[in-house]
């Protein structure tokens, strides 16, 4: 078996499981008790707090855990909407952005807000001036992914950051859910101030995610109740979700240091190879992408049908995000890059992580090869 | 070390783990991913679905999964009123109910929604005629906890989906958090519309929770995304937490059949001992109330000091709910229930689970015992 599907999901860490597993056992009290059962595992839960803020770097009370990556984009939206709708009820983000960020824009479309959703280019990247064309007096967020979550295009944060500052009453979030623990991105420089991650897209457990918020803003909370996480999200906290998750994440970042021109060079075989074999086009732009998503079309096959027939070969990969693939509709993404019907109708994403090998992309191609000729045969 | 602390939270079931671990290993695909990994995941969060369902008796497309109580909570009141805001903008709940509950009626004044939070009697204990003078033609939601996470108290449901029924326009939501594995409660008969629950309350994992939403109703989503859980929940589900908690319902109630004579046992003397110890006030009511909270005051002594003294015999005992412990305030139940101020502020919860003996009982009111007459004396 050949797992390419890691945007999708990866394959939780031996170790991570460990650490949940020790966590909910051993302490097992509510951080919130009074009492020294909930006191020990507030102390773990402070302790996992400060790993991940100091790996992402920033300060501990910086960092809200949430229960996934979909729930921190919620609240880094909603939350700014409606804790700063005095200041403002414009929005603005882009064409491309993941389902909760889109869904989360319209939701608050009917609440009064107005939102722009600003175009990209052929390679699926929004051009900076544009974001910068559409700030009004009325702006008070702009909401761009990092990694483009289908093509994998990065974005180009740090101009954006850049433009947002010259308004302090913007605020900028970012999606980092599919560049958290393989993109570097230093948060302070790039003037962002809410950040997006969620832990089972770096080896840690579904259910887990956080989202960094600058010291001294406000957000309205989404999931209302008690004081936890400084009363930004109500609910007993899940200190055992939180270690596990800081654990994935130190090690993610640690393999990165070894892993991480192996991945170029798996990319690399693979958008060569691809590009070689007739009847396939490659969507993922060359430069200025992500190393471990790589998107490409065999137009005349649908996309279902070319999943469908490399699982049969053993070989994971999907057809576009997992969250829409069972809508069964066309990518977002390649949709707003303007490519044709049957290049949008036929993508296929490959997605890696560092437990991925140059063998297994060899593999790949190999069968990608046999699959299309085949299938191309029963179709002409 | 005795734990009587379990309605702020409970330790897992061993068994409740391993299914976490096997799942979270075996299983790790994304449900919505259109491959067999996914689609083996998928599966068995449609076992869990239905497993849940199948012990509360209703249909597996009625569970929604969540991350917990307070999310739950939240859904079902902001769904509710975002979804049907057409019908009218007039809320009812109790001045007793949950953190989530009450601070998500607050968020919605906010929203122009009204609220009443109808009063309760010296035991803690709305009454349904209240609740029928409080309908008016704007009213769309009542929302009443089952069991009272503070003192214990059983809110007549029954009676209170009796009188919601005749108003077909108003959804009736109960906050099962503090009942379910516990009190039964046939949701079907007692007219609910929505039902909450928590695993880590009856021994599953924190970061898990579900909520039954009965057929037809079309709730708005608090966390959007992706079109997992019917559009109810974006967010990629969570198998692992899901399967773990089928299995902690499932344990739980299988225990009840046993274990239920004990906790009455357990109670009767706590509630006998504490009743005749001098200086001790029980706030808990005789009648109508669960057999797992416990809640009594020692006029005199504040609630932490009390709490802390206990700790050090190596007794797990707390304050008022978790949520709301390190806010230091009274309890808001208490204060509903219109006791004096010094009953309020000196009050201290007991909370079992089918895990707790007599013998510790035992041991726990002699501590109790010994703890009132040594800080009697320091104080006097």
């Amino acid at each position: 078996m050949i797992y390419f599907d890691n945007s999708a999901t990866t394959k939780p860490y031996k170790e991570v499981l460990e650490s949940f597993w020790k966590v909910s056992e051993d302490f097992f009290g509510n951080p919130s008790s009074l009492h020294g059962i909930g006191g020990k595992t507030e102390r773990l839960l402070s302790q996992a707090r400060a790993q991940i803020a100091g790996l992402l770097g920033v300060d501990a009370e910086e960092i809200t855990f949430t229960s996934g990556g979909t729930e921190s984009n919620n609240l880094a939206i909603k939350g700014t909407a409606f804790g700063y709708k005095n200041r403002g009820r414009h929005l603005i983000t882009t064409a491309v952005e993941h389902a909760s960020v889109r869904e989360s824009m319209h939701q608050l479309e009917k609440h009064g807000f107005s939102v722009t959703f600003v175009p990209v280019d052929k390679e699926g990247r929004v051009n900076p001036e544009d974001i910068r064309k559409s700030i009004t007096d009325e702006t008070i967020l702009v909401s761009v992914m990092h990694v483009n979550n289908e093509v994998g295009t990065i974005q180009p944060i740090m101009e954006i950051g850049e433009i947002v500052r010259a308004y302090p009453k913007v605020l900028f979030h970012v999606d980092g859910v599919q560049g958290a623990g393989k993109l570097p991105l230093d948060l302070k420089k790039a003037g962002v101030d809410m950040y997006s991650f969620s832990a089972h897209k770096f080896h840690g457990l579904k259910g887990s995610g956080g989202l960094y918020v600058k010291k001294g803003i406000k957000l309205e909370p989404v999931l209302s109740g008690g004081s936890q996480e400084s009363g930004r999200r109500g609910g007993t906290e899940n200190p055992a979700g939180a270690v596990a998750m800081a654990k994935a994440l130190r090690i993610s970042l640690d393999k990165r240091a070894d892993k991480y021109p192996v991945l170029l060079e798996i990319r690399k075989s693979l958008v060569e190879g691809l590009g070689n074999m007739a009847g396939i086009i490659v969507n993922t732009p060359n430069g200025g992408a992500a190393p471990h998503i790589i998107n490409f079309s065999v137009p005349g096959i649908k996309s279902e049908t070319f999943v469908h027939a490399l699982e049969e070969q053993g070989i994971y990969l999907s057809t576009t995000s997992a969250c829409s693939s069972k809508k069964k509709s066309a990518s977002s993404t390649l949709i707003a890059m303007n490519v044709p019907d049957d290049v949008a109708g036929s993508a296929v994403r490959i997605s890696l992580s560092y437990e991925n090998t140059l063998g297994e992309a060899i593999e790949v191609l190999k069968e990608i090869e046999k699959t299309v000729s085949r299938l191309g045969r029963v179709l002409n």
